[in-house]
Order: structure tokens, then sequence, then C-alpha cells
């Protein structure tokens, strides 16, 4: 067999086996009853270590390698591929075997610990497995690239390229130019459109409105489907098969509404992807940024567009008529767009949602230079909390606690949010050059932007770099300007 | 490491690979989108090699092998547990391999042949590929057990223990028995209670008084779920996850109660099997008989007793206000216990089930022993159906090509239904010695009865064999005329 079909192969049965593992946390997400974990626990034991062993085994290292050594051979999609392989192979294996158990023990332990002590608003209990965490992680970081500052590593290792260096000018930006804003904004948002929004919404009737919107989205049903999941997420093993989920609360139907929207953008971008990637390592969203673009384009640019409500309040009525019976698509607008200083970052609004992002990727940064300590975490998070959004949290739960990702070991992952929103802005007015948006949304019309994003983004799966896709469709490299220029505009006009 | 030890790790890995074929098959069957299902079988295919290879590597023949030949050495679970694994072995390295990828091949194609012949009423196009399968059988048959009769090898398959000569038996009483009492019967039993049966009943309705039955039936919800697919079926990797489904046919409320009430009685048996039995090959129910008879025993003996709608009339009655309000208990107990003489073996009714069954058994016995051919089977259904049931299929599709068994290759399957009921009536009758069935089904005190399974039959999986547990639990062997007895005593009270 030659080397390349050897690789081929491989691939396919690594990829297998992560079909597995995804398919039993779907599973586990949306439906496996409380007392099957355990068991399952103990499958996903036996089913990992076969996937390590295939992951590592030296046969595989040789076919990377030897692919590796005579790159220049292979053409550019193969290039591509076995780069992303020779940095995931050397990623395994340069770390210690008994390093790497001892740090999934202690991800694992650390998960009920941030639990507890979010519970019990006891950052101390947590503190030590945080700096623990952070210690592996820089460590970690090192055994991966020796030569490389370590938090550029992690924040490469989330979006392909990415490094402090660029971080640091685009939140530097933001700082400059979006916190003054914000606080103008803040002045004159109005509460005035609340009475219906913490109203009732039947949680069955919620779900008929969000398969409506599946339908505006024009998702492709026979690849996929909608159900219901504690936390929103969209899940897949290929265009053929992607599933989302969204959550439906008795008195927050936006919850359900701009979840399912989201889902809906990172689902969209799935199902669109050339299935000639399926059995490479270049299937799949090319990184958490692009991914992120798409669900906040689909959810804030579109979904929140006074556009999208002249062309679907009138379903939203039919389905709700006590509770909507006199709002206008305008007041809908007002309403899925209101501005508030809010301390926790999941329940933020569109505009001052980057604010929360630019705080942690500050005190990742500095926590990773060794700048602080985590002693220095819950002040610090309070201060930049008065700073940036004039509001200071009562609690470390509502404040240093309360995000999942540091405890999971996640550090480089929050900026992407931010650079999804910045992306989307950028993407959007490249778009704009092409479409007429607001009237295919207001005409129900969305195939015509999925279509453009088809062409433009989705279909290449990870066969293009986050850096390559944004030069090649919008022109230029990323500049958070239109990020920037699109909220003023849309606050300006909303609020000012 | 021991030799026990290194079997039951093996064990467990292979089981590993069950539990995610398992997962993949519920999941297919209950939601996965209709273009998943291509990349899925790839997946599958790299799968199940892994499986095959584990459960026929010379390393694993050497342990079974190994532990076979000392089994007077090892305690009673693990000789039966060897014992299992010896047969299964057996069976798999017995039969040469293109000859089990030719079969594998010649069943896929079958079941879409099968499906079009069905379809179009057109059993000569599906012959080919049923003698050919039937060859297969008898074949593999030889190769698992060259000193048997292969019919006999295929019914122990699929009822451990169980032989020709037994079944003989078994459908000989039923047919000198039943047939004239079944005739008696179909002249009195009236059509008067059709009016509310056809009805409409919204399927949301139907799944909210499903739901309610599976509380009725004590079924434990932290261990398992129920949803819906078009066939109904329970499906389950461990006793603490449990799953089945049933359907909602608008205009047959039955399909989805009784369906319901079925899919339970398998579903109790699994959740209360000892976890103890886990990652041995004792684990789930002992045989398809057994299985079926529990599902039965709920089904028929509980499900469609009068104390049972003595019970539970007035939910159905307050979830179907318009339909119902006319029914008394005794009303309901004769509409689900209608008999009607009827073409298609899943829409009949209790007392002539067994008659479409024995049918089946007696056309199998003279197909394996060459009595007859292919080519007598649509003349020799027709007939048989005339004599038992007094009524004659207009065409193959809704005779000899009803059923998916024989293009699935499942030959000595059929006869455990009616084994199912038997046995069923058999726990009954001993059943009745210890508890006060009919109170216990009025009140609603169906954890009486599930406790009673549980000690005396579900707990011990499959480390009991159906014969041991009948002379266990019945003290006496396997005998048909409690079946006969049950049968004739409800529908004489009922209709004579």
């Amino acid at each position: 067999m030659d080397l390349n079909n050897k690789f081929r192969k491989m691939i396919k049965k690594i990829q297998a086996y992560e079909y597995v593992f995804n398919l039993l946390g779907w599973d586990s997400s949306t439906e496996a009853p409380r007392e099957s974990h355990a068991r399952r626990a103990e499958i996903m034991g036996v089913l990992s270590k076969e996937l390590f062993k295939l992951q590592t085994e030296k046969e595989y290292q040789d076919v990377v390698n030897e692919l590796y050594s005579k790159l220049d051979t292979l053409d550019n999609l193969m290039q591509r591929e076995i780069k992303k392989a020779k940095k995931e192979l050397d990623k395994i294996i340069n770390v210690p075997e008994e390093e790497y158990v001892e740090y999934t023990k202690l991800i694992q332990m650390s998960q009920l610990v941030w639990e507890d002590a979010k519970k019990n608003n006891d950052y101390d209990s947590f503190k030590d497995n945080l700096k623990q965490i952070i210690d592996f992680n820089k460590k970690f970081a090192l055994y991966y690239n020796p030569n490389n500052d370590p938090y550029d590593t992690l924040l490469d290792s989330f979006e392909e390229g990415m490094t402090t260096k660029e971080y640091d000018a685009f939140f530097k930006q933001l700082k400059e130019e979006l916190v003054p804003f914000v606080k103008k904004v803040l002045k004159y948002s109005m509460n005035e459109y609340d009475y219906y929004i913490i109203d009732y919404y039947d949680p069955k009737k919620q779900e008929e409105f969000c398969e409506y919107l599946v339908d505006v989205m024009k998702f492709n049903r026979d690849r996929g489907l909608m159900k219901k999941s504690v936390h929103p997420f969209t899940w897949n093993t290929s265009p053929q098969d992607v599933r989302f989920t969204t959550r439906y609360l008795e008195r927050y139907v936006f919850s359900s509404i701009f979840a399912t929207i989201h889902e809906l953008g990172h689902a969209t971008y799935e199902q669109q992807i050339s299935t000639d990637f399926d059995d490479t390592l270049l299937h799949g969203g090319t990184s958490m940024g692009i991914h992120e673009s798409q669900s906040r384009f689909y959810e804030n640019i579109i979904g929140r567009s006074l556009e999208f409500w002249e062309a679907n309040l009138d379903k939203f009525k039919e389905i709700f008529p006590e509770q909507s019976k006199w709002i206008t698509p305008k007041d809908m607008y007002r309403a899925v767009n209101k501005v508030e200083a809010s301390l926790i970052r999941i329940e933020a609004d569109e505009l001052t949602y980057s604010l929360h992002i630019m705080l942690r990727y500050e005190i990742e940064r500095k926590l990773m230079s060794g700048e602080i300590t985590v002693d220095d975490l819950p002040t610090i998070w309070n201060d930049l909390m008065e700073e940036y959004l004039g509001i200071r949290p009562k609690n470390n739960s509502e404040g240093v606690l309360q995000d999942v990702h540091w405890s999971g070991g996640m550090f480089g992952y929050f900026p992407t949010y931010a650079l999804g929103s910045a992306y989307a802005a950028q993407f959007y007015y490249a778009m704009k050059k092409d479409l007429d948006i607001p009237k295919i949304v207001r005409n129900n019309e969305l195939d015509k932007i999925n279509k453009w994003l088809k062409e433009k983004i989705h279909q290449f799966g990870s066969s293009k770099s986050p850096k390559e896709l944004l030069l090649e469709v919008t022109k230029e490299e990323f500049n958070p300007k239109y990020y920037i220029q699109y909220l003023k505009e849309k606050y300006t006009e909303l609020y000012l």
C-alpha cells in the first residue's frame, strides 16, 4: 500500500473512534438516563485506550513523519493535512504519559471542585486546582513548542495563527473605542420593553416557534435535527449528520430563540462543508473563531435585525397571541437588542459581550506571564468589571467563578468568542457588497445568504486557515474596525 | 495476569464494542437523520472489523479453549459463561470467512429484495434469495454442529435447549386444542365495541397516556426512557440504561398502549437483572422465549385484564374525554380482547396469535428438512391459514411475504414468540399461588409483581437457562397445558 493510502486508512480508523465518542457525547447530553453514566464511563475508558493507541503507535508516527519529511512533493490539501497531523502528533507524544494522566485526573476533579466552589461562593477552595491547571498548561505549551511563548502556543491551539500580539492590538482598539461608547449607550438604553419578555411562554409553544426558525434558516432536515439540552450546543460527525440543541426557559423566550439561531449558525456551517473532507483531517469548521463568527452572524446580525422581525413577528404572534398582541417589529427589534450592564457573560447582550471577553483575556494573559497569581484574581476581576461596565460583582460566584472553561483547562479559548463577533462583522461588510441583505432577510430568503457563505467559507471545511479565509473573502487581513463600525452604527441608530 | 482475569478483560473489551453498536442502532432507529446512514455504514464497517478481530484472534481462542479444558475447576457461573463463550467462538470460527462475507452480503441485499417483493406483491422476485438464505442456514448449522439436525441447531440458537421434538409436541397440543376453540370463539366474538377504537386519538395525548403507563408499571426513569420509532423495540446496554420505543397511530390508540406495555415488559426484565453480570456473558435476558414471556405477561395477562382497566380507565377518560365518555371498564376489557381471524401476524389478537406462529413453524420445519421447497411456499401458507383461521390471503404480500424475519436469515426465531406466551401462562399460574394478582392490578401496585419476577426470574440474567428457570420457578418442566388453560378460561368467560 502506498504511503498516502496507508495514512488515509489510519485516519479513517481514528475518525471511526472519534465518531463513537461524538455519539456517546451527544447521547449523554440529550437523553441518556442518570444512572447510565457510570457504566458509560467504563466503556469510554476501554475505547479511549484504543484510540490513544491508534493516535500514538509507532506505525502511525512513522507514516506521518515520513510524509512530513517530503511535504513539498504533496499536493496542497495533503500538505495542510500532514502539517495538522504532525502538529497533533507532536502535541500528544511530547507530553510524558504520567503527566498527561495526572493532568486528566486533575481536570476531572477540578470540574467538581469548581461546581462546589461556585455553588458555595468559595473561590479559595478552587484556587489551588486553578493554580495547578495553569502550571500544567504552561508546561504542556512548552512541550508542544519550547521556542514559543506558552500563551501564544495555547492561543494558536484554539485559533490557528493568532498570537498575543494580534489579540493585544484587537482588544486595545475595543477598549479605546467600545468602552466609552457602551457607557453612553447604557445611559440611554431603556427598560420599557420588558413586560412581555419576562412573560410566561409555554415551552411546547417555544419549541414550535424554534422548529419554525429551523425552516426559516433553510436547515436541511434530512441531514440533521434539533433537540433540547441543558446547555445548547451543536454536534456533528459529517455534513450529513449535524444536530444541535436549544433550551426552553418558561420566563425568557429569547433564550430559546437566540440559542436556536446561534446553533443554527454553527450547524449550517457544518452542513455546508464539502463531504470530500469526510475522511480527512480537513473535515469540520476551520477554527473556534470562524465557527463563532458564523453562529454570531446569524444570531446577532441576522436574528437581531429589524428585517428579521418584520419577516417573522407574524408567526411569533400566531403562536403567542396573548403575550405579543400589541408588539410591532420595531418593538421586537428594540427588545432583542436591549443593552444592559450585567455581571454574567452568557447573559450579556451583543454590545457589552466583548467587554466580558476582554476582561478574561487580560487576566489570562497576566496569569500566563506570571504578572499576577490566582490569589489576585477576584480583586482584579471585580476591578475590571467596574472599569469596563461600571458594575461590581457582589460575590465570586457571579464574578471569577462564573465560567466552566478554566476548570476544564481551557486557556486561550475565551478570546475566540470576541474574535468570532469581529470576524462576523468583517464578513458582513464583504457580503453587503454582493447581496441586498435587508431585502433578503425581510423576504425570508436566507438560502441566498447560506449560499454565499457556502461558496466563500463553509465548503472549505478546515482546508483553509482562518487567516486565509479572511483574506480571500474580505480582501484584507483581520481588521477590528468593521466590528466597531457595525456596533456603533446599529446601537447609535437604536439608542442615541 | 491469571487466566480468569485475562478472559474478563477480553470480554470487557468485546462488550465495549457491542455497547457502541447498540448505541449506533438505537440512534439510527430513533432519530438519526436520513442522510447520515451512508457515513454511519462506513464507520460501522471499520468498527465491526475491530470487533471481529477481538472475537476471533488467536489469543482469545487460546484463553477460551484453555478455560474450557478445565471447566470442572471453575465455579458454576464461570462454567456457564465459558460454555457460552466456547459455543459462540465455535460458531464464528467454524464458518469459512468467504462464506460468511458472502452470506452477509446476501442478507443485506435480500432485505431490499424482500421490501420490493412485498410492496409489489411479487413473491417470485424474492424466491431465489430465500432459497439461498435457507441453504446457507442449513450449511452454517452443520458447521456449528455437524452431528445435529440443522433445524435443531438453529432452534437452540434462539432458545437454548429447545428442539423440534419439544416444539412438535407443543404445537401438536395447540393444534388439537386451540384450533377448534378459536373457531368457536370467532363465531361469538362481537363487533359492537369498534366505534371508539377506531376514533381519532391525538398522538400527543397518546404519548401522555403512555407516559402515565410507564409510571403505572413502576419503571425506573433514572435507568431508562421511552421514545418513539416506526417499530417498537427495547434496547439496553446494562440494567442502568434500558430504553424502549412505542409508536402512535392516530386511528388506533391500542397500538401505542399495548406496544408500550409490551416493551415495558422487556424493559422491566432488563432493568431488574443484577449488575453483577455487567461485564460477563451472563448479562441480559436469558433467551428470546423468556424475554417474550415477560413482555406478553405484562401486555396480555396484566394489560388486557379487567382489573387493569378498572385501575386505569379513569386516566384514559381524563385524557380522552370525547372518545371514551360512555365506556365502562368492562367495555374496555372486551374491546382490548376482541378476537378476529386476521391475516397479519403483528395485528393478531392474543387468542389467534399462536396459530400464526404454528403455521410458520410448520413451514420452517419442512423447508429445513427438504420436505418442501420455496416454490411450494405461497400455496402451503394460504392453505394453512384457511385450515387454522378460516381465511385465505388474497395475495402474497398479506401472506408469505408479510414478515421480515426470513429475509434477515432468522430461521428458528418465530417459534419463540408462541413459546413466550406459553411460558408466560405457566409463570402466571405459579405467581397466583403467591400473589393476589387481581387485587394487585386493581390497586395499581405492579411493583409487587415486578418484585416477584425480579426474585424468581429477572435478577439472574442469563446465568440460568430457560429450562432451569421454568423448573425452579414453576416446579415443573415446560408444559403447554397452562397456556391452553389460561386462554380457555379467559375467552370462555369473555365470549362463550
